[in-house]
């Protein structure tokens, strides 16, 4: 098992990113090989400054760097040496078996979508965040802005993915599926809403509840939240302004400490053929560590054939 | 100025709009004349236990009620002897200038759009919510329901209507107004997002600041946010959630305990040509004395008309 390891990628590269890798060293019993896709004169140092050098790392040089405000289409295609766009080539040829990256989320979209293949069957590929339950727990929430706009048929398979993603990743079973609406009973809702509950409702892969509303986010009522990119995308950042806004009350309070998203490490992209993990610019060691974590265990447990399988159906 | 009240709606009812009758008159120095509406052989025992029976206030007794959980037009039109229809008739035939309730919510939706004429040029009337922001202010989002489904035309609307009365009521000079979106920059978003936005770039009666994201609606950014009904009523209901998942948290932090929406009473139906204040079920004393305070600032202001006065031209 291989994954590699976009160095160049958000605001504290590549510092940040060899902290977690020496923490992900240190928290696992047999790691996976690395492979760090970065400026190695940067990159070197730095490993053997964290007694690095030994572990199953390997540095493959890029001289390019796509920086965070660089147009994702136009940057990957003219800086073919970037770290992003070579991540890209070594998971397209088979070199790694999974690519995490906190640079240029929209750089890290249009690769996903254009250098891999997308799965059979599935519409328009998808992006997830956990949301932290009051209880504890921790749900699945998307579309969080890959799909502004989306058909009832996409949010029906957004509910077939993220329920598989919810019980081979998280680990719940038969994880509770909620679509997100402005009231309880069916028949609520905007046309989408409307036309996408009677497709969950014979959708017999999943474990479908009924609506949820703004109210139940979060609180421990469904594990996935199906909505549309736009709701899923403002519901997110707000959500995330929990902990943004005021760390200080956060750090007294076990709940809203749970609102920092390092926790989580990055947003996979589903319904794609390979593990595409994508960081928020600010990540420190903690999300970098549990990207490859996560990487890790959607190789191992072949999340994302599972959802080709169940779509393709 | 004579405000209805619906004594019989909320799940308090009808002490707590007692408890708030009076905490109304020991507020203000020349309060309006309010008539209570609902079961006399309930309310004029409250009104003498609560020493009333001196103040500017009268019963119209009301036989019938409409409970929290009926179908909204069917009752409204089966039980026209219950406080809520007899209000409407009242604030349609200009016995009363504006009216309260905290019941059923369909109920008084219904009966604001078809009791009380929409304000000439109004698409549909729309309601809109209080929004605390982190650093004391509060700012106003809209749609928060009633239209699930808008076209850009509308959401231009809600900018002029929420600009109006973010001045009137809440006492905003010029007020920010935003468009909540998934991104900053124009031509972000869903296609009704971007179709909307060149329409408040050009709409000369608002301040339009541009884009505001999830992150930003809890912040002091805009004044007044616009989003079609789907998205404001899920954010809303989060952001209540904020309060009613602990309150004891609430209790000890300034910020959160102002997610508490008794704070500001109700919301105000918007873009009918009389003030129509809808409560939440479970108003207490405090929401309902502020429900009058809007009312008569509402009234007092003639901010429908002004907003009438905006959409005509």
């Amino acid at each position: 098992m291989v994954i590699g390891i976009d160095m160049m990628g958000g605001d504290y590269a590549p510092l940040e990113a060899v902290k977690g890798i020496k923490d992900y060293f240190n928290a696992v019993q047999s790691p996976a090989t690395l492979l760090l896709i970065g400026n190695e004169e940067q990159v070197n140092p730095l490993l053997t400054e964290h007694q690095l050098t030994g572990t199953p790392v390997k540095v493959v040089h890029a001289q390019q760097v796509i920086d965070m405000h660089e147009h994702p289409t136009k940057a990957l295609k003219e800086k073919q040496q970037s770290s992003i766009a070579i991540g890209f080539h070594l998971l397209a040829s088979g070199k790694i078996d999974a690519f995490i990256s906190a640079g240029n989320t929209g750089a890290m979209l249009v690769g996903a979508l254009f250098s891999i293949k997308t799965l059979e069957g599935v519409i328009r590929p998808t992006i997830s965040s956990i949301i932290p339950k009051t209880n504890g727990a921790t749900g699945l929430l998307l579309d969080v802005g890959l799909n502004a706009d989306c058909k009832p048929e996409q949010l029906n398979q957004f509910a077939t993915m993220g329920s598989i993603y919810a019980q081979q990743i998280l680990g719940i079973n038969s994880p509770r599926v909620g679509l997100l609406n402005v009231g309880e009973e069916e028949g609520k809702g905007n046309l989408l809403a409307q036309a996408t509950y009677p497709l969950l409702k014979e959708n017999n892969k999943i474990n479908f509840i009924g609506n949820i509303e703004g109210r139940d986010i979060l609180i421990d009522k469904a594990d996935v939240i199906v909505c549309e990119g736009f709701t899923g995308n403002v519901i997110l950042k707000m959500a995330e302004s929990l902990y943004d806004i005021n760390p200080q009350n956060a750090a007294k309070d076990p709940y809203y400490s749970r609102f920092n998203f390092e926790i989580y490490g990055g947003t996979p992209v589903l319904g794609v053929a390979k593990p595409v993990i994508i960081g928020h610019g600010i990540s420190g060691a903690m999300a970098f560590k549990n990207m490859i974590m996560v990487a890790e265990k959607m190789i191992r447990t072949d999340v994302l054939q599972q959802m080709g399988e169940a779509l393709k159906g």
